[in-house]
C-alpha cells in the first residue's frame, strides 16, 4: 500500500468561490510525485464547528497525514491552528522564539512599504501568529505567518497534522520544509512510485473512446484510468500505475494510437499550447495576432510561457470596427459588406497582424461572445478564426461555441491554438 | 436554524488540480443566495471506495441535502450513479424513457457534428447513462447525462443525493430543476435569509483591520465576518448576517469607513473591474492599452464584461522592441537610451495607445515576469506602469511583484485597473 494524504482547505472565501483553490491541485499533484496518494480535498469556511468536525473526519479517516492550508492570518476569524491544537489534544502556548521572528519579518515589510503602523495592532497580530501547539514544530514563514507541524498527543494514534499557510506562494514556498521534517518524512515512509502519462485526442466523442477501453477489457486492469472532455472538445486520458504495469500502459497508448491515428495529436501529454510552442521554436518561426472578441486573451496565452518572446512579436486588440480598419488594415468597405464577424474580416484580420508585425504566421478571430448582439443569421458563440501561415498556408474556420461569455472566449482561444497546430504540421 | 447542505465534487481530473473545481463554488454561491447554508465542499478522485466513505462521511454528517457534480459520463471511470444508489440503499434499474431520451440528443448530436459513429459503442454509452435509481427520479439532460435526485431507502434516516453533472453549462443548465423537486424543497425547507455585503480596502495591511476588529468587539456577535487578502493588496471583508443584524453591519461599515477613509474603495462590494466600467461608462470616456509583459490580459480582462465594447476601443501587444516602435510609436532611440523596461516607456506606450485608437485614456504596462531576465537593477517582477487621460492627468507607479510568472503578470493587471479608478476619479 502507498503512502496516503487528505487535505482541507479553510477559508470562507474559497468555499464560497471569491477565491478558487490553488492549494488543494497543487498539494495533491506534489505528492503523487513523491509517490503518496491523496484521498481528498475538503474546502471548509472559516467556522470552528465545521473546521473541527471536518479535521475529526479527517484524522480519524485512515489516511497517514493532514495537510491544512489557510487560516493563520492576523484576524480573529483565522482558527485553524486554535482547532488543529485542539483537535490533536495539544494546547497553543506562546512561543518567544517564533514570536522574535515573526515581529522581526513585519517590521522589515512595514519598513519597505514606508507603512507606519500602530505598534500596538501589529504587536497583536505578531503575537497571535506565534502560538505553537505544545510538543508541536514550527516553520519558519515565508510571508509572515509560520506553519507548524503537530502530532497527535502523546498516548492517542492519528496521523500528524501539517498546518500551512493559505497564499499559493507562501504555502510553496514551505513546503519542502514541511516534507522534510521528521514527523511527515516518517509518516510518509511508506512511498511507491506512481507513474503518471497522458493522452491527449481532439476530435473523437468519450462515446468512441469508452468503446475502446471496454474492448481492451481486462488487459487494462493494472492502470487507473481517468478520461475528462475539457473544454474546446479536447478529451484527456491520464493513466496512473506502478513501474511494473509499464507494459500495460505502453499496450494501451499504442492501442489508443491506432484506434484514433487523426485525432490523437499529444501522445507524450505536451498540452497544445507546449506543442504550439515546441513547432514554432523548431521552426524559427515568429506570431502576431488580431482579436476582437477574445481581446487579447490568445496573446497573453501565448505569452503565458517562459521564454515566450521568441515567437511572440506582438498583437492587435481590435474591439471597434475602427480598430479593425486603423490597426489590421481590414477595409471598411468589407466590413460594411459582409459584418465584422464574418470569415473574410477574420481573413483580414490574421493578414494584417502578419503585415503589420512582420511575423510568419498571423490569427485572426472575430465572433459573438454575448450573451447579447446575437441575430439569426449570427448566433451568440459564432466566432470566425483564420490562421494564415508561411508559403500561402491557410487554415480558416467557423464555430458556434454553446455556453457563457467566457466559455465563448475559451474555446475560441482553444481552437486557434489547434489551428496553429494544423498549419504548422502540414509544413 | 438555516437548512444546510453539502457537496461532493467527484473526478480525479478536479482532485489533481488538471481541471480547476468550478461547480463546488457556484453552488455554494447559489444555495446562499436561496438562505441555504454550506458545510463543506469535498473533491474525491475517481476510486469507488474514496467516493463511498466520502458520500457516507457527508450523507451521516446532518446536513439537509447533499450535491454531487461529475462522474456522469460514459466511461468506466464514471461511478457516481452507481455508488450513490449503493449509498443510498436504492438499487439501478434501466430507464427506458430515459434512455429513449438520451438517445435522441445523441442522435441529433451526432447528425449536426457530421459524426459517424459506431452505434454499438453509442448504444453501450446511453444505456450506461439511463441508469436509475429504484424510488428516484431523473433529472432530463442539458448535455447528454441526465441528472438523478436519490432520496435514502424507506425506514432509513439521511439527507437525498442530488447527482449532477460534472461539466459547469450542463449542471446550472439543471440547477432550477434540481430545486424544484419536491424532495429538494422539503428538504431545504428551513430557510432564512442570509444577507452578504462586502467591503473593499487597498492600501490596508491586515493587521490594522485586525485592530479595528478587535476594537470593535461585541458588537460586531451578530455577524460572521471573513477577511481576506487577494492578489494585487485588495483586502477584503464580506459580512453575512440575518435580515435582524442590518444595523449591527451598517454600524460597522461606518467604522470601517471611518477608519480608513483612505483606502476604502469599495463600500458597496463592487469589484475593481466593476468601477472602473462604471467610471468609463457615466464620463462617456473611452480606453486603449499597450502591454508588453501582460501581453493583452489588460484588455482581455475589460472585455470581460458584457457591454464593454462601449468603453474599450482596442489595444496593442508589443511583446518586442520592434512592435512598441511600429505600433505604438515609441522612439526606438528611447527604448536605446532607458531600456524597454522604463517608466519613460511605459508613458510612450500609454500616449501610443491614445494617439493610436483615438481614446480617452490610454495604458501603458512594461515589465519582466519572469522567470528569466532580471538583473540587480531590473529584477525580476519589475513592473512599469503608466495611464493618461483626458485633460492632461497622468498616473505612473513602479512596483516589484513578488511571486511567478503568472502573478507578476496578474499583479500587474490589478494595479493598471486601480490607476485607471484614480484617474477617473481624480476627474
Amino acid at each position: 500500500v502507498t503512502a496516503r494524504a487528505a487535505v482541507l482547505v479553510t477559508g470562507t472565501e474559497v468555499l464560497t468561490g471569491r477565491v478558487a483553490d490553488r492549494n488543494g491541485p497543487w498539494m495533491a499533484e506534489q505528492l503523487r510525485v513523491h509517490g503518496v496518494d491523496i484521498a481528498s480535498v475538503t474546502v471548509v469556511g472559516d467556522r470552528p464547528d465545521d473546521l473541527r468536525t471536518a479535521l475529526r473526519v479527517l484524522t480519524g479517516s485512515g489516511v497517514d497525514v493532514v495537510f491544512t492550508s489557510g487560516g493563520l492570518g492576523p484576524t480573529a476569524d483565522d482558527l485553524t491552528a486554535e482547532i488543529v491544537a485542539e483537535v490533536q489534544g495539544r494546547p497553543l502556548r506562546f512561543d518567544p522564539g517564533v514570536h522574535e521572528t515573526v515581529a522581526a519579518i513585519v517590521a522589515r515589510l512595514n519598513a519597505t512599504r514606508g507603512w507606519h503602523l500602530d505598534p500596538a495592532a501589529t504587536d497583536a497580530a505578531t503575537r497571535k501568529q506565534a502560538m505553537v501547539p505544545v510538543g508541536g514544530t514550527a516553520l519558519a514563514p515565508v510571508g509572515t505567518a509560520p506553519g507548524l507541524i503537530v502530532p497527535v498527543a502523546e498516548g492517542r494514534a492519528g496521523p500528524p497534522v501539517i498546518v500551512l499557510p493559505g497564499p499559493p506562494r507562501e504555502l510553496q514556498g514551505m513546503w519542502d520544509a514541511a516534507l522534510a521534517s521528521p514527523l511527515v518524512a516518517a509518516a510518509l515512509a511508506n512511498r511507491e512510485e506512481v507513474r503518471q502519462r497522458t493522452l491527449r485526442l481532439w476530435g473523437t466523442p468519450e462515446s468512441e473512446l469508452a468503446a475502446v477501453l471496454r474492448r481492451l477489457g481486462r488487459a487494462l486492469d493494472p492502470l487507473e484510468i481517468t478520461t475528462c472532455l475539457r473544454l474546446g472538445g479536447e478529451l484527456e486520458i491520464v493513466s496512473r500505475f506502478p513501474p511494473d504495469a509499464q507494459a500495460a500502459y505502453d499496450q494501451f497508448a499504442a492501442a489508443i494510437g491506432e484506434s484514433f491515428p487523426a485525432t490523437l495529436f499529444s501522445p507524450d501529454g505536451r498540452t497544445i499550447d507546449d506543442i504550439v510552442a515546441d513547432l514554432l521554436l523548431a521552426g524559427h518561426l515568429t506570431i502576431a495576432t488580431t482579436e476582437s472578441c477574445t481581446a487579447g486573451l490568445l496573446a497573453g496565452r501565448i505569452a503565458d510561457r517562459p521564454g515566450s518572446s521568441e515567437y511572440l512579436l506582438g498583437g492587435l486588440v481590435t474591439y471597434s470596427n475602427e480598430a479593425k480598419s486603423a490597426l489590421a488594415d481590414v477595409p471598411a468597405s468589407l466590413i460594411a459588406r459582409v459584418g465584422a464577424v464574418s470569415a473574410e474580416v477574420a481573413q483580414a484580420m490574421a493578414a494584417g497582424a502578419r503585415k503589420k508585425l512582420g511575423t510568419d504566421l498571423g490569427v485572426g478571430i472575430t465572433g459573438i461572445a454575448g450573451p447579447g448582439g446575437g441575430t439569426p443569421d449570427k448566433p451568440v458563440g459564432l466566432v470566425y478564426l483564420h490562421v494564415s501561415g508561411p508559403d500561402g498556408a491557410e487554415r480558416a474556420r467557423r464555430a458556434v461555441f454553446p455556453g457563457s461569455r467566457a466559455d465563448v472566449r475559451a474555446g475560441a482561444v482553444y481552437l486557434a491554438l489547434q489551428m496553429v497546430r494544423q498549419v504548422l504540421q502540414a509544413r
